[in-house]
């Protein structure tokens, strides 16, 4: 395996707002590098749900050129003298965070991912105002701790969208109890959904799977649910009131309508609805009345995504059970398209991008 | 102590929903008595914000005629055959549920507090079709499930409030694993934010009450709170970013411009704003962005009164501590002056009422 001596770091950006999936190759300043770093020939980048929501200045304005994508792996091609997880050659990952203050309680208990000053693998800014950009890329630098091995067993492609997508589920199923006895329902089934089923089973929980219509339901009956109900039938939510433990919704966006007391409902004494989708700032959730969390005492959460503990023991579970998530493959120069079908809900289940600018191999 | 031989159930009842703190005294049908029921001749009834809702028909339309109260201490009068745990001449209360199905999920796993077919003390109905009445009368009968028993060292003036308002915090403070080197804010100073106080500062916490302005200051820290924060000043949640394992909320009326964000804020990781107070049906929470969660990973969670094991330990708990809650005692005859006063937010920090239509000595 030979990678290129230094990295040229170029990525595919939005360089006007106004077409946000109109993206070209743009050079970009890295993170300059520190004893603690690791920089990454990226082979494989995952296209998040969060990629569209911030390109198109969903999550607020854009600021060009900005290069998205969080979900990477590839190759590492350097790494600073104090490093000692991963080794030159190695394949390793990022997902959605380069960095945070390592020293306030939230880094001293291990959830780094809640740190009130992490960064963002990309539209952030290190403190020397160098700023963050994102692996539709050819490489990224990033402080070890946000660095994860991939194990052997694990393909890259396969790798790359559980560093976002596959750790924004795991991470509140393993906060939240999932294992053997307990029920999970998963509610929209796109990247994150699907990752849901796939862990919450392999977990050992009975899981059920909420989708609009049937055109999925084959699909997830083969990623290992149990149940498929089509939530465009009304009054689907009464046989299954006060069932779940947990109930994963990834929705990002809510049909008018659409009631959280109806969803609530399913859920058991003291359940959790764990919301992991994030619309669009101006898009709060549908209303909720006290009622609706009193009658069963439930609890409505919020999670994002995952520590590195929690990163490399979901990345251990991949490989040691075989968990592959549904992933369509397309070369980086596609990405503008990949935005596109994410947002129009049409991938099946996660796009993944091949490197194509800087070929690693 | 004598207690009369045959009670006549007569209690101050709404008679006209659009005069609801007008209160006029009418007999009423008990429970048909089983095997397993209590009867108890009410000494005190302690007056609740949920008399106030289903009295005004904030909850839903007043059927009269409607005696409240559910804060109910008295004398036991007669025992069907099969109850156990009370004897006639017993001092013992009855709370906000008089009867579940015995049966289901919940009523097995001791969460009959949150069985689906739940029956209320009062504005309810037996299957048999007797409607339920509440305590601002002479007497009550109930399964012996929903009879306390009053530990000897609480006075029954003390007891009756902690039936629904005690439990109603002390069930959420348990649950949520309140104790010590937890941090726990109480967000409302009323009657069930004073026991909030009282019983997270004899579980072993650290105590923030909240409150609007100042009034309520020595009083709460009497209480044992161990600071006090003036909600009216702006920007008082910024100090307490991310400090918080548990907040109660017993707000059920949230003034325009009230940001829950900023409440949430003051959460740590996982943390839980839990609300037990219950607005009118036609007022939701105000609006919540997942943004508003996913930050910390918090939890919005609600609870409903507490299982009977809960009750026991609590009062235990009080009268093992010494926990006396902050009352005014008024004659029952007054029971509507004190739903206004509740309405109006001038109690201080519960009312009881003491039998006067049928003393008991």
């Amino acid at each position: 395996m030979s990678v290129q001596k230094e990295l040229e770091f170029k990525g595919y950006a939005v360089t006007d707002p106004s077409a946000w999936s109109q993206l070209s190759v743009v050079p970009f300043q890295a993170k300059n590098f520190g004893p603690e770093d690791v920089e990454i020939a990226i082979t494989h980048c995952g296209v998040c749900g969060s990629d569209v929501h911030t390109a198109t200045g969903g999550w607020g304005p854009v600021t060009p050129p900005l290069i998205v994508g969080h979900e990477i792996v590839g190759i590492v091609t350097r790494v600073g003298e104090r490093v000692k997880d991963v080794k030159v050659g190695d394949r390793a990952g990022v997902g959605a965070q380069v960095a945070s203050c390592m020293k306030c309680r939230a880094c001293n208990e291990k959830n780094e991912n809640y740190c009130p000053n992490m960064i963002t693998t990309y539209a952030a800014q290190y403190p020397d105002g160098v700023r963050t950009q994102g692996g539709y890329s050819t490489g990224i630098r990033a402080h070890t701790q946000y660095v994860f091995p991939i194990p052997e067993k694990l393909e890259s492609r396969h790798a790359a969208p559980m560093l976002c997508g596959g750790i924004t589920v795991y991470s509140p199923l393993r906060t939240n109890g999932c294992g053997p006895g307990k029920k999970v329902g998963v509610i929209g089934i796109g990247g994150l959904g699907h990752f849901a089923v796939l862990f919450a089973k392999a977990m050992g929980a009975e899981v059920w799977a909420f989708t609009r219509g049937t055109s999925k339901a084959e699909d997830v009956k083969k990623m290992g649910a149990d149940h498929v109900v089509d939530t465009t039938v009304d009054g689907y939510w009464e046989d299954l009131a006060r069932t779940f433990d947990i109930l994963i919704s990834t929705v990002d966006h809510f049909p008018a309508g659409v009631s959280l007391r109806n969803i609530l409902s399913m859920l058991y004494i003291h359940g959790k609805y764990i919301t992991v989708g994030v619309p669009d700032i101006d898009e709060p959730l549908p209303p909720i009345h006290p009622f609706d969390i009193t009658l069963n005492g439930c609890f409505i959460g919020g999670s994002a995504i995952g520590s590195k503990v929690e990163v490399l023991e979901m990345l251990q579970l991949a490989a040691d059970k075989g968990i592959k998530p549904w992933i369509q493959e397309l070369p980086m120069k596609d990405a503008g398209k990949a935005l596109e079908g994410v947002k129009a809900g049409k991938v099946r289940y996660r796009y993944v991008l091949k490197q194509d600018i800087a070929p690693v191999d």
